[in-house]
């Protein structure tokens, strides 16, 4: 190292040395925001210690922070407190679309400066910022002479908890987050039997069985509600947990590369937030806004193309067996001309997709998605196979310039289906090609896909490599004008904010494990707005009407009732949301689509009105620049009466409510498609009590009267 | 699997035993061609066996064939003979470039159509080759429906020599062909010391101690040669050979990738061809075509703007230390405005650069290469860092218009180099918009390099993904028309017949390793023709006058004398050579330099005068659409007279010979840049005697006297 690099190295850190060197012994550190208080020193080791308490309440004991490094085994201990800083921040921001209008970011910051006694004498900040809800933290790596590049072989963040609480959690696997979840206490976390089972699930890696994914939920025999995640997950590999029974401590477990390393990085670097959020109340865990707040602003300021949208597509009726994606039955199927034999069981054709068009036009939807419509779905699942798709090539029987221009001329779009196979490598080879074809037809927006193993070979979903191809992929979009909707990514860590583009996430399972899987259980729905959702928007595809009596897979069915799936627009946050089923069931039930075709997409406000995981949630929300709300409420297996005090509407206005709920005789298994449709007069003072079916739901309109 | 995709393949096989299923027993199959004599059969187990022998003279002895695949770890025995098929090949075609202008392609080929009896009943071809001078074969995988998609786990070809023989080897590593040759028997072959020692070798990765790089060059006890390689080279690993003392067998090693997998493969699918060159004159080895031959005919026609050149550049200032690629000392020193601060020691600057183009102009040399023109270096290497270069921003002082068309005006052009630090995924990323770059501008020619771990991580340099990358390039540049000039790739494998723009590539210890490390032995450049040269032309960079006294390396050498340096633009084949000295130092010797302005490029016809590996190689050559011939001689440590015959010229013409020989007290070491100049009239009678300095060479223009 030269001189010029130490002196630059220098001036970083006498900067930091001179802010309160002095007033700084090795004593506690503590930051507070309301309820939760933050402690931090280091150990007589010089190891960096952590403990969050909430309203008095101890919610992490005792745990360690620190990293391994390929270039320094030991960067947990050895480390000296050199300074510290505060600040204070409390301002509001605009979201460009979300579940409230404005945000109110209002946390204490408290930054160590540490720096490793031992030579190469490392300096690693640990930055603090305490909110009301809970906290965040991050390891940030200043420029120095003593850490340029390097690479994390593991991070060893601990969460020791007071007990051993309830958990809903699903494996720790590198490359899938679409497993049912189990409740169970901390000490009875192990995914083997779940990851063994879930035969559904095309790719699956676990080799930690005690291993679980973020967002994690929890619940203390005390009543308090705790949550870890993650926010900004940028240039390093998704945080997994690894559970220890016995001290009922989770530690943080980073996903691999081929060699078994997590992260290459490059000075200055900081790692993403770890998220810790807390309260004595489930319905505050929904209600908050810490992950967001954790996430850098917008890229852009340019916005106004950014459109969140409902939509329609040519995709259930592949995933009950009504048609299909590929055009014909095998790759090599093709007559002497070297031409695709077709099947006749091609979902992409014009014929449909026109019909798709009309009735999006008809019910003022926006959005009609066409799976299948390219070549290469023949042979293109489960062969790890590079150069699966070219993006840009259509079946004989699709024909992109006619149906784009027929969409136009109904004031509808069609939204691109780029599906990779999990072949990132070919994906970003052609990402630009892609995006070109888009913009050439009027594309705004585009589902990508990444079922299989991933290509390159040795990289998992979740992992650094992936992570970045995900965010390269943003980008890009970005840079074309063009909305994503990411179907097998990692989960969710509040991205969104900082790329208003990346609309909606899958990373969890959906909707689509009823067609074909053992399904969802009832209590699914309720437990994905705490874990999952706490990360960003999914798309969940909901809306199945027609709940069972599939000819093609008879022994499977949706397991709620209709109208908890009219629910799900509500409870379910996304910016776009698809009304999944076939276009012949929902004009079956025309009063009961009149829900689908009124709901909003965007809103000013929500409230979060009752909450329980794994029980129920009920939500209200106001149309953004609308006088409408819109409710939702949802039961697992259980029946119950869900009550909406509807104190959130203006005071002295009365408002039209239409309630589309179970009937009294529906059940989720036995008579799911019964349901009943009422208005009534509402005002703030009113209180509706709504029955729900067991694995049932209620959807409620609220429509200002003039 | 249907009915539909059965009856394709019933049909292709049945087609098959109609051949001559009834003449077909389980006996020996045979094709000869000349001395060579190929036979084939199915032992007791139904394992493929084939032996070579020459001129009745055993060269392998009873060797296995097979594979083992993920999905049938047994497809190496167990089969049965359905039919054989016969046919003889007599063609010539024409090089777009080459050593000749035309080249005859005469084979005798048997195919044998093998099935396995076992579930699921694989059916695997072997097509055999066999040319006067040997024989290629390879594994051919028929279009069925018992094998679609596989993943190749080890290919078992063995080559069961016939004793102990002489051997010219190279560890068998993944990541590189840049070491020096040992000369061992074949029991000898132990990698282990040569790779601990080869430090000056950026990435090393070779777990097998006994396993050996191709070309494998070999000499028996009683004078006969055998050169062991493979042809056509594509969608595969590189093949290494594994060498049992015991057995004196060698068997086929795949580079393999993240999961130790070697190739992901689809039927129909064949293998590169293995390849067998046996001759007891090893000038015959080195004027054998048997693997161009083995290669498919260009994939285009329009190959007129493809140009074989000279060129002189901005490097071996780096090499030596007289510059530097990087602009600034590190990638941190920048001013306020974030700006990079120069070191002063920027060798790629507009000064600089237009002082080359000059030189090149005024001595008739095409093109003119420039490193360090983009930002990047101050950290490109061994950060396995994977955005490192964009390939399209120069550094502040590299004025991309001013100096292209500054070229042009002098009727010279620059040789584009792209450095990937080994980050193909970046590379690929970016390839359009690099090539675009060079469209825009003018270049016609890219100088790639892969230094470094390669990204994709877990791939290695020569591992099938890396192999499809190197292709994808070419492709990719044939559509920008442009060529390219590949250094750190897999070792060529004829490749040049297929893409006429892949004009050399580097894959092998340079003349560069003279100035960074003990540098090559002066027996080194006689191997190099029997070794890597016989997959393809190299990029040595051949000229060097100034052969010591560097003071910024005063302890190095190039291990030749100036005399040598220049036979080697003949007898070190390429279709682009560069004159890689320093301006002043050719500035200094403008006698010896002008036969680096004369000699040719492109060549009608080449003669092997003498060769013997490791000790001597003289070759002439016929410039392309010229009269004017050019010989090269070279020895290694030892001093000896070389014999030019000069049979090869018209008869009864009379030429000028001016002889560039090493001084009478010339020695590579002692006295290496002692050259003597002379001229002479010669006919096709005339016999040169050429006394070679130890370490040294001579090199001879023939014009016809008018």
């Amino acid at each position: 190292m030269t001189p010029r690099i130490f002196m630059l190295s220098f001036k970083i850190f006498t900067f930091c040395l001179l802010i309160s060197v002095s007033a700084v012994a090795q004593q506690k550190q503590s930051a507070e925001m309301g309820k939760s208080r933050l402690e931090f020193w280091l150990d007589s080791n010089g190891k960096p210690i952590y403990t969050l308490s909430w309203n008095g309440r101890p919610v992490i004991l005792e745990s360690g922070l620190g990293m391994k490094l390929k270039e320094d085994s030991t960067l947990n201990t050895g480390f000296e407190l050199l300074a510290t800083e505060n600040k204070s921040v409390d301002e509001n921001w605009q979201t460009v679309w979300g579940e409230k209008k404005t945000i109110r970011n209002h946390y204490k910051q408290l930054t160590v400066h540490l720096h490793q006694k031992s030579s190469p004498g490392v300096y690693l900040d640990l930055v603090f910022r305490v909110f009301e809800e809970g906290m965040g933290f991050r390891y940030s790596f200043p420029k120095q002479k003593a850490l340029s590049y390097f690479i994390v072989t593991e991070e060893q963040t601990q969460f020791h908890l007071a007990g051993d609480h309830r958990t809903f959690w699903i494996p720790g696997d590198y490359d899938s987050n679409e497993y049912p979840y189990t409740v169970s206490p901390i000490s009875g976390i192990d995914n083997k039997e779940v990851v063994e089972k879930s035969t559904e699930i095309a790719v699956r890696d676990a080799p930690d069985r005690y291993a679980v994914q973020t967002p994690l939920m929890m619940k203390t025999s005390d009543g308090l509600y705790i949550n870890i995640h993650e926010a900004a997950l940028v240039n390093y590999p998704a945080m997994q947990l690894h559970a220890d029974k016995s001290s009922l401590t989770l530690t943080s477990a980073l996903v691999p590369d081929a060699y078994g390393n997590k992260a290459y990085l490059h000075a200055p670097f900081s790692s993403p937030w770890r998220t810790i959020i807390v309260s004595d109340k489930a319905a505050d865990i929904l209600d908050s806004k810490l992950i967001l707040n954790l996430n850098e602003p917008s890229k852009t300021s340019n916005t106004s193309w950014i459109k969140p949208m409902k939509f329609v597509g040519i995709w259930w009726e592949m995933q009950t067996g009504k048609s299909g994606w590929n055009y014909s039955d095998f790759a090599d199927s093709v007559n002497s001309k070297g031409q695709l034999i077709p099947n006749g069981r091609h979902g992409a054709n014009n014929t449909n997709v026109k019909r798709h068009i009309d009735f999006a036009a008809k019910n003022g939807i926006k959005g009609v998605l066409v799976e299948g419509w390219n070549v290469g779905w023949e042979d293109w699942f489960g062969k790890w196979k590079e150069d699966v798709f070219d993006f840009v090539t259509p079946y004989p029987d699709y024909d992109v310039k006619m149906l784009t221009q027929y969409a136009k001329s109904k004031g509808v779009e069609l939204i691109m289906h780029n599906e990779t196979s999990g072949s990132a490598t070919n994906y970003e080879r052609r990402l630009d090609t892609a995006f070109r074809f888009m913009n050439k037809y009027g594309y705004h927006s585009v589902k990508t896909g990444y079922v299989g193993r991933i290509i390159p070979r040795g990289e998992h979903h979740d992992g650094q490599w992936m992570v970045n191809h995900y965010e390269r992929v943003a980008q890009k979009a970005l840079q074309y004008k063009v909305t994503i909707d990411v179907h097998e990514p990692m989960r969710p860590t509040g991205l969104q904010r900082t790329y208003p583009n990346w609309l909606a996430s899958e990373a969890a399972r959906g909707n689509e494990f009823n067609a074909f899987s053992i399904g969802n259980a009832p209590s699914h729905e309720t437990i994905l707005p705490f874990t999952r959702l706490m990360g960003g928007p999914m798309d969940y595809t909901p809306g199945i009407f027609k709940i069972k009596g599939y000819s093609t897979i008879p022994d499977r069915q949706v397991h709620t009732t209709l109208a908890k799936q009219l629910a799900l627009y509500v409870t379910i946050y996304s910016p776009v949301q698809m009304a999944a089923d076939l276009i012949e069931n929902y004009e079956e039930h025309p009063d009961a689509f009149q829900f689908i075709r009124d709901v909003a997409i965007d809103w000013d406000d929500t409230k979060i009105l009752e909450a329980e995981p794994g029980e129920f949630v009920t939500i209200a929300r106001k149309a953004r620049d609308s006088e409408s709300w819109f409710a939702g409420a949802i039961t697992n297996e259980n029946g119950r009466t869900a009550r909406l005090v509807l104190g959130f509407l203006p005071k002295g206005k009365k408002y039209k409510a239409t309630i589309y709920a179970d009937a009294a005789d529906a059940d989720w298994k036995s008579n799911p498609m019964a349901y009943r449709i009422t208005t009534q007069t509402v005002t703030a003072e009113t209180e509706l009590s709504i029955q729900l079916a067991p694995g049932g739901g209620a959807a409620v309109s609220f429509v200002p009267i003039k």
